[in-house]
């Protein structure tokens, strides 16, 4: 059984090829710069073969025509014929309210995401679109549409509401919903497998560290609370991307005579680490290695960012009456060392310490990183929201 | 000698005298509705004496010649001669980073002051109106300024500063200021004092639920964090006040066409318990009347409120590396049992547990509350901001 997942942005497709009898990966890629001059593909196979070109196509239907001619190519592909594929899984940003649950494609479904355009303006239609270019290209194929907030829909009303007039959120929507819920599923599933306990019996806190940031607090396998909110720029301080802020705040850059599109840019592009560092990058490893050459301000944005994900890991702890595990995931957390260094160092008086040497182990492998002494368990957590979108096809369709 | 605080708000002006070799009150009252139709004076002596009558007064210097009229009548005063008055100390919201204690008023003084109006548009000019009516009402009688901002000035910079481009602190000062500090500083004092330790030696978490709300975490008597930011608005729910929420939020209540005004309008009066509530009321005990009689949105309202101090109890316990005490005040921390329960049954995982009998007793007077094989303390600490106010005077002019 072969299961093609596909995430498709709005200049930007990304995909990889399944194989689910031993979830190996048979080919994956990306189109990039979709819609500009000069698209770029880039396809590899696990054999170590790479293709890269400047490849002219104009949207979502053309780039995938291009993906399903790679696929089968005599030469560079891995299939004899599309009709190998059983099912194809997408990846979308927002599903509202009505969806919880991964979702086979239909009308009424495609309907929803095109409800969710307001709330996910920029990907939501770039998700649709990368459906119906498989619904042409591969007719009678089965889609799949996975969400990044449907993990999220658990969360109780006082955790997913805000204290404005209760109108707003039923006029508009506007409440927390919630990212990355396919990596945070993924990695609560694979930390419960991991301390070989069944997910209804776990508490965990979920940490997806990467150029977007965010924590979920996982009670039995559902999500309590997650520090993103009505859009991804709540919460932790991340890449470019301020997270927590006075509302206030955003009134004054208004009135100090930015437009909304260019305040949403300053918070979302041009904020978080980027914004603090002074380096020109919001990445973690430019940020270290300029905080260890002598840099205050590349400092003071690691301690920053530090800071919110210690004080969220004091939140959930108690949200969740204190927690089994926190599971670090994402570049950040699966391969920083040193940044997971500086948040657990501050965990003492939850009865959580560091094993050095198991921390400099764990770089992007799973592992235990905290003391056998500690009173509960830091663990890394290597994600795989591809994978976790192939399985949520082959469940959603009963292929097994 | 006799200290005389003014707390002068844009349309209102708040007295009180005291005789500081007992700290006693002489008496107290307010102006309200300066500079509108029908402005309401109201004095009170501790004897039981309140007058109360319209009295038509266009400003903050009508109203004080009013106010010092009272405190010399031959019947209602208490006071022979202005003269006995020794010093005056104002309520002053904002002092921006500049101001990091008490200061007698100078020129210098006000010129700080009056920079600060774009931090605190409706109350410093207000403050600044108070202090300038005592100088032309009782020359040579000092004036202290004491401000609402000054106790958190000691935030390290990962605390105050917000991750937006590092410009916008510089060139306009958006960072977190937070705010209440007058009552964050005399509960401190006070804690410290109820647990017979120095100051010095305490870690305090002070939780400030009023109208507004605020919390802070104060180490060894300094702030090192605070859930008041740029302005008052962000942080806990309030009785009107939304407190956190997504920044992207804002920018989409302005791109449905909001003036930020309106928006100002909507987060800072119409928001917090009131917003969700469904009751047409922002207070304490009408949320808890309704929810007793099945309101569900008064429940939620409550059940949101709750959540969120407990985030910050969470957050708090671990910046401040295991505290030794909590400490409930403001109208609602001092007096609602029930919304203090709410809290207190959700910090087991920290080990602090609440004493009913003990939490029942505490109804606006000092005690612990929490049991006493928790293993820190739950306290509730009247709050005094005016005589914190008469106190700083008399420290900051070396009276004593």
């Amino acid at each position: 059984m072969k299961i093609l997942v596909i995430n498709a942005g709005s200049s930007s497709m990304k995909f990889t090829l399944y194989s689910m009898e031993n979830e190996q990966i048979l080919a994956k890629g990306l189109f990039e710069r979709l819609g500009y001059d000069k698209p770029n593909m880039v396809y590899k196979r696990p054999d170590g073969y790479k293709f890269e070109a400047e490849i002219p196509v104009k949207n979502h239907v053309e780039a995938l025509k291009k993906i399903c001619e790679k696929l089968v190519d005599p030469e560079d592909g891995v299939l004899k014929s599309l009709s190998e594929i059983t099912a194809i899984g997408h990846r979308v940003l927002h599903g509202g309210e009505k969806i919880t649950a991964p979702v086979k494609i239909d009308d009424k479904a495609k309907e929803i995401i095109r409800e969710c355009f307001p709330l996910g303006p920029l990907h939501n239609p770039a998700n649709l679109a990368g459906i119906e270019a498989c619904e042409e290209e591969m007719p009678g194929v089965p889609n799949v549409g996975v969400f990044d907030t449907q993990f999220h829909m658990t969360m109780p009303p006082e955790a997913y509401l805000y204290a404005i007039p209760y109108d707003f959120y039923k006029k508009y929507g506007i409440r927390k919903y919630g990212f990355h819920g396919t990596s945070h599923h993924y990695v609560t599933l694979a930390t419960a497998k991991f301390l070989n306990q069944k997910v209804e019996d776990t508490t965990i806190i979920t940490c997806h560290l990467g150029n977007g940031c965010s924590m979920a607090a996982v009670k039995n396998g559902k999500v309590i609370d997650t520090t993103m909110g009505l859009t991804p720029l709540e919460g932790l301080m991340m890449g470019t991307r301020c997270g927590d802020l006075d509302p206030a705040a955003v009134i004054r850059l208004v009135d100090l005579g930015h437009t909304t599109a260019e305040v949403d840019k300053i918070l979302n592009k041009q904020s978080g680490l980027y914004g603090v560092g002074d380096i020109n990058s919001g990445d973690m490893r430019d940020m270290l290695a300029a905080a260890e050459k002598g840099s205050e301000r590349a400092e003071l944005a690691l301690k920053m960012f530090a800071r919110r994900i210690v004080k969220y890991i004091g939140a959930y702890y108690v949200l969740l009456d204190g927690p089994q595990a926190i599971s670090f995931t994402g570049g950040v957390g699966e391969f920083s060392v040193p940044m997971r260094k500086r948040i657990m160092d501050q965990l003492g008086s939850l009865g959580l310490k560091l094993d050095d040497g198991r921390n400099a182990e764990c770089f992007g492998k799973a592992g235990v990183i905290s003391t056998d002494d500690s009173s509960w368990k830091a663990i890394v957590m290597p994600t795989d929201e591809e994978l976790m979108i192939a399985r949520s096809v082959v469940d959603t369709l009963h292929l097994k």
